[in-house]
């Protein structure tokens, strides 16, 4: 959590968490439409919606284009430093060990996921970044936010991928 | 390892690997010169730089961007593939959680670096994100290359920041 006082840190309320999962839903059907894989992500501040994106690995050709980090980035960009000390980061599909480890650098305190990720989670399914002791930054982490949507997206997405290369 | 046989896999061979820690070495210095933490990375394959880069976090306002992964991305722009499966990453510093992430996510084989990353180190110091048996992709690691001289250009960074602040 944010080890500011909780006026200075405009967390959202878990009251909010269907709504901003919506927003990175969106995301993640505009990434289908384009032929990437379907997860979504926001930053947000409070009500503020800092930065949306989707996955664009393959339009970029940047094995580092997930929706996480490219969220991270804009709204590191929007707000004029790195540090997203007060911010909240929504994401359909749980993060991978890049994004938590992006996550972790940009001192996110609040993590909110749809989807586990049977491949490659990194917050509960694989390994437990957040839960190692000695990193200079702790982060809150809750999971199962429309889960049922969001891996449904992804799993539509990886059916109908198999049925074009059969 | 490259899965593929030795003819079609040009890794650098060991005896290269100073060389490559040198070229790095200097976006290290280039990065302490620009008041960046002083991390330098190359992407190479077979004799062939791909990209090179240095941490640019402050310049960019961007907690994504070390020096691996502003690389990484580089050399992917660079082959027009995501993929980078017959390159090698070389970079002054053990990898964070992050860069060590997107180096499995890239599929680069070889990892080599200089100095072990006290705070943040995730090939060996804190965890061993290479170790765990059930990514898809595996990534062989030799760290210690020119490790005195990447260690010191850090700590003389440290020093001289904590002097300027003072």
């Amino acid at each position: 959590m944010c080890a500011r006082p909780i006026e200075l840190c405009p967390l959202p309320p878990s009251e909010r968490y269907e709504h901003w999962m919506r927003v990175a839903l969106e995301q993640a059907r505009a990434a289908a439409l384009a032929g990437e894989v379907p997860v979504g992500a926001v930053v947000v501040r409070g009500e503020e919606l800092l930065a949306q994106a989707h996955e664009r690995k393959i339009e970029l050709s940047d094995p580092t284009a997930h929706a996480e980090v490219l969220a991270l980035r804009a709204a590191a960009r929007a707000y004029g430093d790195w540090r997203l000390e007060d911010c909240a980061l929504f994401v359909t599909l749980e993060p991978c060990p890049m994004c938590a480890g992006a996550i972790l650098l940009a001192r996110v305190p609040l993590v909110v996921y749809g989807a586990p990720n049977l491949k490659f989670g990194a917050v509960t399914t694989h390994i437990e970044l957040f839960a190692y002791p000695r990193w200079n930054h702790s982060v809150q982490h809750v999971g199962g936010i429309l889960a049922e949507e969001c891996g449904e997206l992804l799993r539509n997405f990886f059916v109908e991928r198999r049925r074009h290369e059969e």
